[in-house]
């Protein structure tokens, strides 16, 4: 008979749960509701027998009266009552840190959902817990409730990954669509995502890019076996989209999408998060609001999507759930699915061209021959123009400094390299011909 | 230190393969080539030390000479001189289930890409499994290369299913897609897939639907922890879908399909397999080609969408090669999700009314009245109609015995139980009012 049916049903895994916000609570919730039927399932039971949070009179809708209480979450990941500690305190340092690198230090397993963390000190934490026996999961530290991290380490047999990219953040997700389906800014739009919880009081975090660069630097090293490096990544954010990109972009057969990709080249590594056009037919055009989507691009696979809930207390705490599953199977991978030691050091690939062209939007001045001067310029650097795009209702009202009136010009270029378009729209800005930044959008032909 | 890295590094599992079709050639190549980068990754070696097959002399374009040679795949399993056997003769009886019985009897790990053998024998083989200790993985027996069992099996934490449906025949998906693009009909298409290699010489069992109707069975038991019950399926295939179906489908914003669908239900559940109408922007209908799909419908996870590669040697081969990795770990999971004992007697949902209403497409006599005289039969038992079609693009040419003109009508119903479109549709033909078999199919608003 087998581990998970017989020797181990004897001893329960015990589990201490630091951090009871939405997915603390609701794992919690989980475990005391679904004990017994996880128990048929695995053949061992599983029960939280101690937490800690900030508040112990907050009513989370859990009963933890019967739970060994903690102030201190180091002191609860190093107490003799638990078997594993789970952290979802949050934060790449402090007590997160502190905490989870004290259980896998004695050798105790750890699951977290905390991506900053994993960004930041992933590879010393992978380290840690290869030298001390004990496993590392965070599943849902990417994508809530979607088993990536699962998929990367154990899931593709020998295939090589030669891209990855993808939607991993709701909060963007559902703005980009909200402005898609209604005419409406990006503010008002942020304001409806942090009325219905979607977003952070302080939302920067998520809509400049930064958690989705966090995310990415994550599944970068498991695709490609380099070191984690969150600071390697180009990132731009969604704050500058306005309803004339989205309706150029519906009109020209794209939606926007805030895109995290990282690909392998034989000369390094190339990491970027930023607003992308992609075809409406390709698979993430149809991930809208707050779900999640990741393609994985290999040899041997072709193409593999995995779509679902990006956030949210019940897929979250699922993903944290499945981490305690393996562990209490006994099953073992390294935490980066490669042992650390055989990791390599992060190797930035150069800048290069893309096949897909750039989206132009500008406000030139309204004299004769600006635009024939700014097609001229793009002329000169090599740049090919597909489309123009002048129309009275996509105009974005600018203040020349002059008084002059502007028009809105909208150019969808053919491939070339960002630099090269950055330099000619900086020479186009000398020139005098436009008022204001230009908006770049990458066109992605997915 | 982990297992991975030390204690079984010494000693290197020795695979024998039975069966050197496409994937199991591809398997062996893999394994050859890429040997050192997954020992490395595993820090155990894996080698192919002997292999069974039909043919000694046939060239498939690997080196063979090394392997011990076994004309019989039994002997092969039984042999000393392996560790784990992989079986990919296929067949749900036979040699194939021979041998996996004869490895599994003696606590030898398995892995099969096989699942017609998984769909008939799946729960006995579970319990040979369990009872011996041995491992049995057959990641690629359904959608080739999606990761679709490991995530059913590890990866949704305590998520309950309410529903699994998807794209699991790339055979019938390719001729749909192919039939949307191109004003071709069934037969035509088909022919091309068989010289493609996208089609066997027999196509029967993939485009009536039985293929499918296999992978959902053994899905269904992952989901629902019911026996595996493939006799217990409605099961139409796509042979009789024409262009006036698909045409009709996609004017009305709609692809037709080949979903296998399972679903729980407080009295059972429900396993249908058939043509079906999506609506376009629905996840499913983006799948095209030989591409793959599988949608998991959870409580806790809303919907998981895993889409990629059905089939082709290296996909398949990749999950082939998963599980291999995942006994060389030492991974242990029950084969079937539960341990075989926990497993339901399987109980089927009584048939009952779903969300989408119907498409039918028949063949009326060119009378006056006759269109009248269906819309009556079918308003006496309830059935609303929500649209009505009649175009002279869209006639499919029908010989009535009495030599009368037909006209070709589509009609869409609103939500209704099939029993009672059935009903309808035999009382319309007794009326004399139609020619031919009425064409069926169901709309799911996915």
């Amino acid at each position: 008979m087998q581990d998970f049916s017989d020797s181990v049903a004897a001893t329960p895994l015990r589990i201490g749960v630091a951090g009871l916000g939405n997915v603390g609570a609701t794992l919690v919730r989980i475990l005391q509701k679904d004990g017994v039927e996880l128990t048929k399932k695995l053949g061992r039971q599983i029960v939280v027998t101690a937490v800690a949070a900030r508040s112990r009179s907050r009513d989370r809708g859990i009963d933890i009266a019967g739970l060994e209480w903690f102030d201190d979450p180091v002191a609860l990941a190093k107490s003799d009552g638990i078997d594993l500690f789970v952290e979802l305190i949050g934060g790449e340092d402090g007590p997160a840190f502190a905490a989870v690198k004290a259980a896998l230090e004695m050798g105790r397993p750890v699951v977290t959902a905390n991506k900053a963390l994993l960004a930041k000190h992933g590879v010393a934490l992978a380290r840690m817990a290869e030298e001390s026996g004990a496993q590392l999961g965070f599943e849902a530290a990417v994508a809530g409730g979607i088993p990536v991290i699962k998929t990367l380490r154990e899931g593709l047999g020998s295939a090589r990954i030669a891209r990855v990219y993808g939607i991993m953040n709701g909060t963007c997700n559902y703005i980009l669509t909200r402005m898609g389906q209604e005419d409406i800014s990006f503010a008002e739009c942020l304001k409806d995502a942090q009325a219905l919880g979607y977003a952070e009081a302080d939302p920067s975090f998520d809509v400049d890019g930064f958690d989705t660069a966090h995310k990415l630097s994550i599944l970068a090293t498991l695709c490609f076996g380099y070191e984690i490096a969150p600071d390697k990544i180009h990132v731009e954010g969604i704050s500058k989209i306005t309803q004339a990109d989205i309706k150029v972009a519906a009109d020209l057969g794209y939606k926007i999408k805030l895109l995290g990709m990282a690909q392998r080249y034989e000369d390094g590594i190339e990491q970027r998060v930023h607003p992308t056009f992609v075809p409406k037919g390709s698979a993430v055009a149809g991930v809208d609001g707050v779900m999640n989507a990741v393609a994985l691009e290999t040899d041997h696979v072709h193409e593999l999507l995995l779509a679902g809930p990006g956030a949210g207390g019940p897929p979250t705490a699922s993903s944290v759930l499945s981490d305690i599953l393996d562990i209490a199977r006994g099953t073992r991978v390294p935490p980066l699915g490669v042992p650390s030691q055989e990791l390599l050091p992060y190797k930035q690939a150069p800048l290069r061209a893309h096949d897909g062209g750039f989206y132009i939007r500008l406000n030139a001045k309204d004299v004769p021959g600006a635009l024939a001067a700014i097609a001229a310029r793009m002329g000169e650097r090599g740049i090919s123009i597909e489309s123009v795009i002048q129309r009275p209702d996509l105009h974005v009202k600018a203040n020349a400094a002059d008084g002059q009136p502007t028009r809105t010009v909208v150019l969808l270029t053919q491939q070339t390299l960002e630099t090269t378009v950055r330099e000619s729209l900086a020479q186009i800005a000398a020139d005098g011909f436009i008022v204001g930044e230009p908006q770049l959008i990458r066109i992605e032909l997915l």
